[in-house]
């Protein structure tokens, strides 16, 4: 019999209020909480932090404060990752991250999402969709990823851009719903 | 002879500088301070807090930290109510919100405007439109609800929405400006 | 010879991990620290933080916290200046606003842009455009204004849009992309 955390993190409906999950959470919580409040010259223990935090860094992460998650386990960045301001990373199932991604103020991941049906949704059953970003990807300032979303190497996303869809190799897109502007030699 | 208080909740024009709105603003202010430095063990207390800052709420309220709003008495929540990380409500006229209703994070509902007019906008003077949100809402991350907007029952809307105009019943919006998606059966 | 700050003002590629701009950034975030921890009766620390943090301002300057920026001595704001909860300025080349504007919640101003290029960008250089915002301007929650964009005067910003392209005077604009909506008299 699967527990809640393992039907979470397959994208079954799973009941947030679960135990294990909320002392995930509250742990998640804190450290989120003692890393929003380090300051700028505590570059040692950002990274200490960062690395309790996230299900795995390579050797250079960087993140600026305020960052919020909802576990953080769940996160996986590659090398030289960097995440400005007031990020939020929705992290119910995976989000993988490649190497060189630099993820512009106020970027808004998702994995998290419920039931469209009003009474399945009241029930508290909710669910998530996987979420995977390639190399050298530049998410542009404000932009939101959707649950479910892949998005490819060498993407370069506006700021603003809301992205619905899939994302291929080797491409700017923007807009909401995020669409192709033009491709990158 | 009205107060300024009276004239911004009926949705005329008013000056924010009057006496009595600053004080309650630096009233909420020092409310939502005190609930944005609670931790995430001091469940009691953000309960208290929230039922002190809110004009009335349900048996269950649960907002997550970061949570601002301009005075707080004009916010008005049902039954079973959430609102995730970093969400902003500016209750100059009633923010009515029914029964049922989660609110993803950065959310930011308005209900204040200003003149479009320069040398009218610049005197000082603003107003605001009440907003109205049915039951069994789920409002997408970083969406933005406007002054003046009705929301229906059962209605979904998506991440990053801009919501301009009026909402029927039991549909899935998205957008910018928002428009619907699909009827929801 | 030209520092990197002097490259980086200049809209030329410069080198952020410049020991110069180091030091500056640390300054800003110590000041941005501090004035984001100021609380709601701490009227004149704030204005002191703020006069000691920004380019220049005039008599009367407001921001709300949390603000943020990169450097603050590129932002120059002029008279009667207003900025809600939540706004970020990234100034790493010349952010400059007129008279009368007011920012609602949210606002992001970017300055700071990165090459396209995936190798390019991943080298570590990096360049800005300024942005030039004219007298009388409001803009809407949540907007996004991008690098390079000049705003003329008397000229109204709808809540959640990007504004990518420069805007002249007397108009409303709204949408991602934004565009015109229609003229002011």
């Amino acid at each position: 019999m699967k527990t809640e955390k393992e039907k979470m993190i397959n994208g079954e409906l799973y009941m947030a209020g679960d135990p294990e999950l909320t002392r995930d959470r509250l742990n998640a919580r804190k450290l989120t909480r003692l890393f929003n409040n380090t300051i700028e010259t505590d570059m040692d223990q950002r990274t200490a932090l960062l690395t309790q935090l996230l299900g795995s860094t390579g050797k250079s992460v960087y993140i600026e404060p305020t960052f919020r998650c909802d576990y953080g386990y769940n996160i996986y960045v590659g090398e030289n990752f960097y995440a400005n301001f007031d990020c939020v990373f929705l992290d119910v199932c995976e989000i993988r991250i490649g190497d060189n991604c630099f993820i512009a103020p106020g970027v808004h991941i998702y994995t998290a999402t419920h039931p469209l049906d009003a009474a399945e949704r009241n029930s508290g059953a909710e669910f998530g969709k996987p979420v995977n970003i390639g190399h050298n990807v530049w998410i542009g300032g404000r932009s939101v990823i959707n649950p479910g979303v892949t998005i490819g190497n060498n993407v370069v996303i506006a700021s603003g851009s809301v992205v619905t869809k899939d994302v291929p190799d080797n491409v700017v897109i923007g807009g909401n719903p995020a669409r192709i502007i033009k491709p990158i030699a």
